[in-house]
């Protein structure tokens, strides 16, 4: 877990980005963002909670006052700032403008915030622009620290655990939904607080990426792709792709597949402190292209992870990313082949001066279930 | 479960409503907006899904090409009308614009569309000016149907039988998070896909209404005031409170909570169709001032449920919103005394054509757990 000096050195990182962008107002709502910038994992309800940073001034929360004991009672409340409650007849962007002593200018709002607060300021706040906070936040979220970095790890290695148990689960004539089931106590049982997303996609649902669990029943010989992932107490995030097979697949299949195998690990490789996020997509993506698979990767190779499964920074073509040291997202290319089959296979990396750190360890062989 | 006649009816009457209010266009993003009007339960991910609704056209759904399969797999799928996909190398917007034949004019966005796509339809849309699709959606998800109110019972139901339980879990010793924890355990147990929020207040935490589990154990003499939810399969959620005590909590204590029970009666005596929001609330509200407790009822009397735990119609001081036959919310005053205790009451209750049906139904006495 991140520890005060942590939050501080984040708030005071943001100041610095808002001096340099001429933002004269940040106001982050419950999200990611929020938790990361000052450790508090607010539920997003109707009563907006926002942080309100200022380049010059210090920062202060505003939220409904039935929960301001809830506030202070997490990390924010030992940074010594204040917290400042707003009532059921009040109007909370007033207190806001009031007391960041706001005039005229830039205001940056956290990207996920609720359209109906985005019209709120936009009406309360006269003579302001809105712009997005990524420039800011999303700069500081994306280079992890060491902290972090063993909280991905954990995660990793939780949600490895769960699919060390798949072959388990996978049974001719069990359905999707009866194996989705299962993994998803799975996942809660190797330590997770929230499962995320399960996928279980068999034989032709294979080839639809974001597959959702239905009452097909698994077939001998049929490819299953399993992608899952879940939020860690930390707030961390896994997201781990494996593909199964009952019985053999088929030669045409074992073919592709270990083409794709040799993409996820081109691409893997191309993991370097400098690299371009494009050039890593076309390392995999070209390996494809020589076996005449590119055209069934229909997706970007990768996203960024942290406490959100999907964030910056985000790996596909044309995308002029340049990869530091200590950033992590998934390399996970696949191929889809409508009503045919499909396969993906995914792993969160981490940059290092080392290169890359593959951090999920479970098999990328295809895993074949004696049936 | 919704069927296909219900998403083709919620189109309709969402589309006369935008020929009333003069809109051209209303895009919803994934949020319970998007899972009430089509039943696509899509998750909120950084490519865009948007339903495009015109007054005068048939509707259409934009989502991200590898997910075709899955929004077609969704009840939208049956529905007849097109889903478009956009690649990776697309902008969305441009093609929801054209798909659209939008020129300018007004363009409704869902209330919890986040900030980074309206400042992109903004961006996209020249000459549109931007407002809340509330007034379009929720007048329709405002109003329950026969299902929607089995669906909400049904949820009641789940929640109640979490709440018979929870006597077993207390124990003087042990943490909030313990119990907590437990009791997120049962509440997926009985039914619920998904835990909202678990709420263990004990002692002097009841004072706060929002409290978040901790480490305190639970002490002889505390009150305990438990507010917990999930979601059901249908999507529908679940909301109640009750409050405990550790053997004998004091008579000073036992006399408010007696004031409180009459109090959450008194405000659910008072819903029948016509009645006044405000009017509900000050029903408890002013017993709760009779006995010099109106000062520490710093919330608002409850909240609507459906698809979202909190959603309209709020029942609140100075509300005017008229209560109709088939709205469904919370009844749950309470009182919060910082520092030494608090306690609340919470039923859903649907105003139906003979007055209000408490659908939970748990005794609202102070449940006493023998030491």
């Amino acid at each position: 877990m991140a520890v005060n000096a942590d939050y501080t050195e984040r708030i005071t990182r943001a100041q610095v980005h808002l001096q340099e962008l001429g933002i004269d107002l940040m106001l982050v709502t419950p999200s990611a963002d929020l938790r990361y910038l000052i450790g508090y994992n607010a539920i997003p309800l109707e009563r907006i909670t926002a942080l309100a940073i200022s380049p010059h001034k210090a920062p202060f929360l505003v939220v409904p006052r039935l929960e301001i004991s809830t506030a202070k009672a997490s990390p924010f409340g030992e940074l010594g700032w204040e917290v400042r409650g707003w009532g059921e007849n009040d109007n909370p962007y007033e207190l806001i403008r009031t007391s960041a002593g706001f005039d005229r200018g830039k205001i940056a709002v956290d990207n996920h915030m609720w359209a109906e607060r985005v019209l709120k300021i936009q009406e309360n706040f006269v003579g302001a622009t809105i712009e997005l906070a990524a420039p800011i936040i999303g700069a500081i979220r994306i280079i992890k620290t060491p902290t972090e970095l063993d909280s991905l790890r954990e995660a990793a290695a939780a949600i490895d655990r769960v699919h060390a148990q798949v072959p388990n689960l996978l049974r001719v004539g069990r359905t999707e939904r009866e194996v989705g089931r299962d993994i998803a106590d799975l996942i809660v049982a190797e330590g997770h607080s929230r499962v995320d997303f399960v996928i279980v996609a068999s034989g032709p649902n294979g080839a639809s990426p974001h597959h959702e669990l239905s009452e097909r029943p698994i077939q001998a010989g049929d490819p299953v792709v399993v992608d899952i992932g879940g939020t860690m107490p930390s707030g961390y995030c896994s997201d781990c792709t494996r593909t199964y097979s009952m019985g053999d697949p088929g030669s045409a299949y074992r073919e592709r597949y270990a083409v794709l195998q040799q993409a996820q690990q081109c691409s893997t490789d191309a993991v370097h402190h400098g690299a371009i996020s494009h050039d890593i997509d076309a390392a995999g993506r070209n390996e494809l292209a020589e076996h005449d698979l590119a055209e069934f990767f229909i997706h970007r190779t990768g996203h960024g992870i942290g406490l959100e499964t999907h964030e910056e920074p985000y790996v596909g073509e044309n995308n002029p990313t340049v990869i530091e040291n200590n950033m992590v997202f998934s390399i996970e290319p696949g191929f889809y082949i409508e009503g045919v089959h499909g396969a993906r296979i995914e792993d969160i990396v981490i940059c290092t001066p080392d290169g890359p750190e593959s951090i999920n360890q479970q098999t990328r062989d295809l895993v074949v279930i004696e049936i």
